[in-house]
């Protein structure tokens, strides 16, 4: 725990960090402001098979609060308390991303998915294992979000207006989820302890940044848009 | 089980017998019906923790989907197919119980639960093992609801006029169950014919509804209501 050096990749945050208690709160937050936001935007899908398959996604949300309650817990930290601060950067993420149709609703689904894993999993790169055990498990991909892989492509394909307008819509969730993390991070300064320790420096997190930017073009183009 | 006293208790219903895939399907989309529900009844509540509370009620509908979808699979039968006769009186339930108030939802949450694995735990009974298993599973008293006990119970001893109203919502609660639960049996002639061979006879039927009637008042009571 002693020289910081940017090049290193071993665990540098002791797991007792009150970071970590933050990380896990945010994380938890997280996952409630998702399961109630696909509900909602599931009332836009045409079928019952789309809001079954939402459904089945917001329920893993709920499996992760658990484990992430159970995780403060054994912290002795009550996740009501803890999850308080991040209560207005992650309703401000979604209110800021009302989807209009049932398209962008599946793209958000995808794509919003995607960019909040990126970012959770390079913060967990620089955790003991235990503890970044449980993070890689609250962000495993349960792999329900892919149904909307083949409904977004064949879309797409047949429109060109369509694609345009979904590849705009792409980049402004990316935009926004940047400027929310960043307001998430200025909640509490152990968080941003966190991150600035599991990125080395401040260039480290320039170059977060960039790979999720990278990421993210990968997934858009997977959906066949860009 | 004991109830039942001219009747056998021995299962009388043959595994692959039809009326099965219907009760997983009328199960299944009650699960889906409900999931949405609670989740559009918890924007009622006044608390971070009043939501989480429904949210995970909501996820563990779901998981009984999952089980109910597997069972489905297994009989060749595709669930989409199959829930498509009942979506009508299932929403019709919910939306003649619309709750006003988070204290109505607390109590619909509770009694509707109580009401449904009543019915379904009946039928249950004269199940092959195998099928009863499944239904039981996901009837399975998750402990969930338990929350709403401790609010309404204070609510309702503190103040007679909400005693009184939600006394009488409970009542039209059991009422629109048991309306709906007769349009559910009419909809298919083989559910129809799983419920009279597992009550044994018309007066079966009877005795079945006033043995829900009795469970419904001790869970009232457990409320603090009547």
């Amino acid at each position: 725990m002693g020289a910081n050096s940017s090049a290193s990749v071993t665990p540098q945050i002791a797991p007792d960090q009150p970071g970590i208690s933050d990380l896990f709160a945010v994380l938890a937050y997280g996952e409630i402001s998702a399961f109630y936001r696909l509900v909602e935007e599931a009332q836009l899908s045409p079928s019952l098979r789309g809001k079954v398959a939402v459904a089945k996604m917001a329920a893993s949300e709920m499996n992760h609060f658990t484990t992430l309650e159970r995780a403060l817990s054994e912290r002795d930290v009550d996740v009501f308390d803890a999850m308080a601060p991040y209560v207005r950067a992650l309703d401000a993420y979604h209110a800021s991303t009302n989807p209009s149709t049932w398209l962008e609703s599946m793209v958000k689904f995808y794509v919003g998915d995607g960019i909040a894993a990126d970012f959770y999993r390079e913060i967990a790169g620089a955790l003991p294992p235990e503890i970044a055990d449980v993070v890689r498990d609250v962000l495993a991909e349960t792999g329900h979000s892919e149904f909307v892989v083949d409904e977004v492509r064949s879309a797409v394909a047949a429109n060109r207006q369509e694609k345009d307008r979904l590849t705009l819509w792409g980049r402004r969730l990316l935009g926004e989820a940047i400027t929310q993390a960043q307001f998430v991070m200025a909640q509490r300064e152990e968080l941003a302890d966190l991150l600035i320790t599991a990125t080395g420096t401040l260039n480290g997190i320039v170059a977060l940044f960039d790979r999720m930017q990278e990421s993210h073009s990968q997934r858009m183009q997977v959906l066949g848009l860009m």
